[in-house]
């Protein structure tokens, strides 16, 4: 039986922009459209073109090769034609290829926030749909409010859908903007909707989880007919957030009570990469992973010590209501030391380091390993460092190059013209086979730079084989917080090779922190460049 | 009309310890059953006692006043009598009021886990419930995997529930042990139990978050008829948790679709409780509550956007699900560039600063947090440089001091033992009533740490008021990533009076971004002493 198709509408750059404590910046607007674009969304929302200065930006031009770029706004206003509604102008000449207008639906707050009659809403709501048609995009609209607004006055919510369908719309969106509704009531009002001649091949849902029934209340629409599905990454956005886009596309790919009967532009191999999605997502967002998450999180496969994990490894598919690799997570089973032991032997096999394991540098390894995370130190996401830990550890890694001292200096001060700038500066010294070499860097953009430009100026005889290395992204985090913070920095390099890898600081000092970061991964480089790093350096 | 009872049952001692990070000692889980206890949950489960020796400790004494203490375990084994089994012995020789079995109710199961016949684990879960109630405890049974179990063999799995309730049992508990049943499938399910013959006032669902959906799945079987629900404090539990309690409490008190059917135990005093209850247990596992949590998250009736901002102060009614009082918790509208006028104006008062609508100084403070946020400035986080920004727009910030010049230096050398030692030392030029001052500091801690203590060394004549403020927390996030990075700096101060207040600096220059933030936070301090500063202070 022919499967039917789900369309996924993700709102992380617009309504996720609400979430208390996220601020994109066009950057990191245009990075994330670029990963959902990859990852077999239909819709990418960016934003409100003509309401502030990073989505104007954004909107000078597709962010999308794929999914369709969507500009959202209002829609005009009552008493001017669309044609003369500076807002609606702004969204029809932007670059997107469809506009996502948000539309009252529920006439207390047409009396009340919009201050227009029912009937000139409903106008506004057709008219607007039109002009964006005209303008040769497709058109959709949020009805705002549509559950609470209906339960109110059902006539009204349903003719200001039926107004958008009438214009053309490919889509009305019904929200649950307060996320008060329940799945049983949002099954209940979705099948009236479609009762009442709306189709639910042109029909969405837009959910929040105040109630933490996001993911049940997207699904409840689907049950009752809607194709169409507005979330975010990680289920950010305002109040208490979004349905979680992450969530849903696994569900409906992989659980039978939805995959036998629908599908999504998502393939079996996209999904793969969700694991790796959600977590850089939340990497770009500077924050920790949530390990409870579903399908995605750390712990997600985490069976501890007890009733569980020893059928666990009898056989993992009773166990496990999906198999972990389908969304390219793993398993994990935390059972004694003797199974960290085989962790951390897989975990260096990957690398190409074969160890016994009753060799005793192995038990040094992993004490290593434990007791630096507890200073502040995260191998998991430095891959490089780890690798460079473990090969110490085992001998073999050489002294390239001592580092005999350095120096940073900041400085504030009016310059000649009587400005006030800051400029830093930095010395380095090294010893490269018993012959100290001095270099001096100056930056505008800081100390880490300008120590990182003064250590890479003159290395001797390595100097040619780090012409390529590139530092390419720099993260800091404060740990413990207050006056016993200790400051935790990565760094991600890259070579001209395209390989790229992430070492990793640790000192009260953010400086020192840095330094180490840097000096790990000018190490780690020369090591890939005679054949000796791992598979680190080709994720 | 009389409302049916729904009863709670609280795992977050025994299912919740299944959490990968979580630890419980004694004490932990008897200052845990005691804040269960004075909430209005039926039962609080404690733990499995004989199977380690914390809960052997646990269950020496009761360790509840109102709700039921109830330990978990086994069913007999096959082969041997329940009065001979030291597993059932110990359950009911506890200081429990009842015994909760744990029994399997998919025959795969009984077949490779238990490795006994169909008919041999129906026996044990009957004579294991006879025995509870003959030692005088109250007996419930949860059934292991219970919807895949009725998946593959409905009749059998309905045995197990049979048997319980046949030997007396009070409650027979449907578990989705592996947390990927729908919350249609539980629907159909419980309903399908309940038409076999168990009543639903003896039905209860143990529901796991594995799809987002475990809400839901538990509201989803009380409309199918059950009226017991298991769930732990904020979620915790093995992989993604098990279902939240404190959302079911919530709605289950605040929905009309629930709470004109239904009633627990909570009474409405105790529910606005809720959110400290909520954030006392987070506090208790040291971990920081969860912003978005439902009702209880500080997000949770937060509002960023400038559309529903201006409405949600007309009427917050409309905008929010359900009143932030009831559960405990407060409305918080946010300053940032989603936000309209009123907003502002809003944000503006809370600070004790009046300014009307119509004043076209609002419309250049409005335009410059907008301009200032899209070059990474964050001012939400940042109460007491927003509201800096606004007292110097409005013209009420005198120029207390100025800083001439500073200077940070960080060297990493050998020192006069031949030890590597890496210093920091600051220099800080500022002139206060057209008079110099500089002042120099070294610290072990880094660059910011030297500056700061050199900038508040020597201020003249305000260095006896700022004697008492602290530096207590220090944020760095690294905003575009790359060659074109930016660093935001935000600093928590404090002084003696206990109030706190969050700063904020940007630049290329993580020490120029550092330093702008604490020049902030010595004004703010300067305008707080002279009774200027708003409300910020006092949050």
């Amino acid at each position: 039986m022919a499967r039917e198709r789900i369309y996924l509408f993700d709102t992380t750059l617009r309504d996720g922009a609400q979430t208390p404590g996220i601020d994109f910046s066009v950057e990191d607007k245009i990075a994330i459209a670029s990963m959902l674009d990859g990852f077999g969304v239909d819709y990418v929302e960016g934003g409100y073109p003509g309401a502030n200065p990073t989505d104007d930006a954004l909107f000078e031009r597709k962010r999308t090769q794929n999914a369709a770029f969507v500009a959202f706004g209002m829609t005009k206003r009552a008493g001017v034609s669309a044609s003369n509604d500076p807002g609606v102008n702004a969204l029809n000449r932007s670059k997107a290829d469809a506009v996502c207008y948000v539309a009252k639906s529920w006439d207390y707050h047409v009396r009340v926030a919009l201050g227009c009659s029912n009937d000139e809403n409903l106008d506004n709501i057709g008219r607007s749909v039109e002009a964006t048609i005209a303008a040769g995009k497709e058109a959709m609209v949020d009805c705002e409010h549509f559950f609470d607004g209906y339960k109110a006055n059902p006539d009204y919510a349903l003719s200001c859908a039926k107004a958008a369908l009438a214009a053309g719309a490919r889509w009305v969106v019904l929200c649950d903007t307060n996320g008060g509704t329940q799945p049983h009531e949002v099954r209940d009002i979705v099948g009236a909707v479609i009762e009442a001649g709306v189709p639910g091949g042109r029909l969405g849902i837009h959910a929040h989880n105040d109630t933490e029934q996001a993911v049940a209340n997207s699904l409840a629409a689907v049950t009752a007919g809607a194709r169409h599905l507005q979330g975010t990454l990680n289920g950010i956005g305002e109040r208490c957030g979004n349905a979680n886009l992450v969530t849903i596309i696994a569900t409906l790919a992989l659980k039978p009570a939805w995959a036998e009967r629908f599908e999504t532009g998502v393939t079996a191999e996209q999904l793969e990469g969700l694991t790796r999605l959600s977590r850089s997502f939340d990497e770009l967002l500077n924050r920790s992973p949530a390990a409870q998450a579903p399908y995605v999180g750390s712990s997600a496969f985490a069976t501890k010590a007890g009733i569980h994990a020893s059928a666990l490894v009898k056989d993992p598919a009773t166990y496990e209501h999906v198999k972990p690799e389908k969304v390219g997570n793993v398993r994990h089973i935390m059972v004694s030391d003797q199974g960290g032991k085989s962790n951390f032997i897989s975990e260096l096999m990957r690398r190409g380091i074969t160890v016994a394991k009753d060799d005793p540098r192995l038990d040094t390894l992993i004490a290593m390993v434990k007791e630096r995370e507890a200073t502040g130190y995260a191998y998991e996401g430095a891959d490089a460092s780890f690798e460079l830990l473990a090969r110490r550890t085992l001998g073999d890694v050489p002294d390239f190059f001592e580092v005999v001292s350095f120096r940073a200096l900041v400085e504030r001060r009016h310059n000649a013209l009587g400005e006030i700038v800051t400029v830093a500066e930095a010395v380095v010294k090294v010893s490269v086979d018993g012959e100290e070499r001095m270099s001096v860097a100056e930056s505008a953009n800081g100390p880490v730079n300008a120590l990182d430009m003064a250590l890479r100026k003159d290395l001797g005889k390595y100097q040619a084989e780090i012409a390529d290395l590139e530092l390419v992204d720099y993260k800091v985090r404060i740990l413990n917080g207050g006056t016993e913070a200790v400051t935790r920095v990565l760094i991600e390099s890259a070579d001209a090779s395209g390989h790229r890898w992430w070492t990793v600081g640790v000192s009260e000092n953010i400086i020192d922190a840095s330094f180490e970061a840097l000096m790990d991964s000018i190490t780690f480089k020369l090591m890939k460049n005679r054949g000796h790093a791992g598979l680190a350096a080709a994720e």
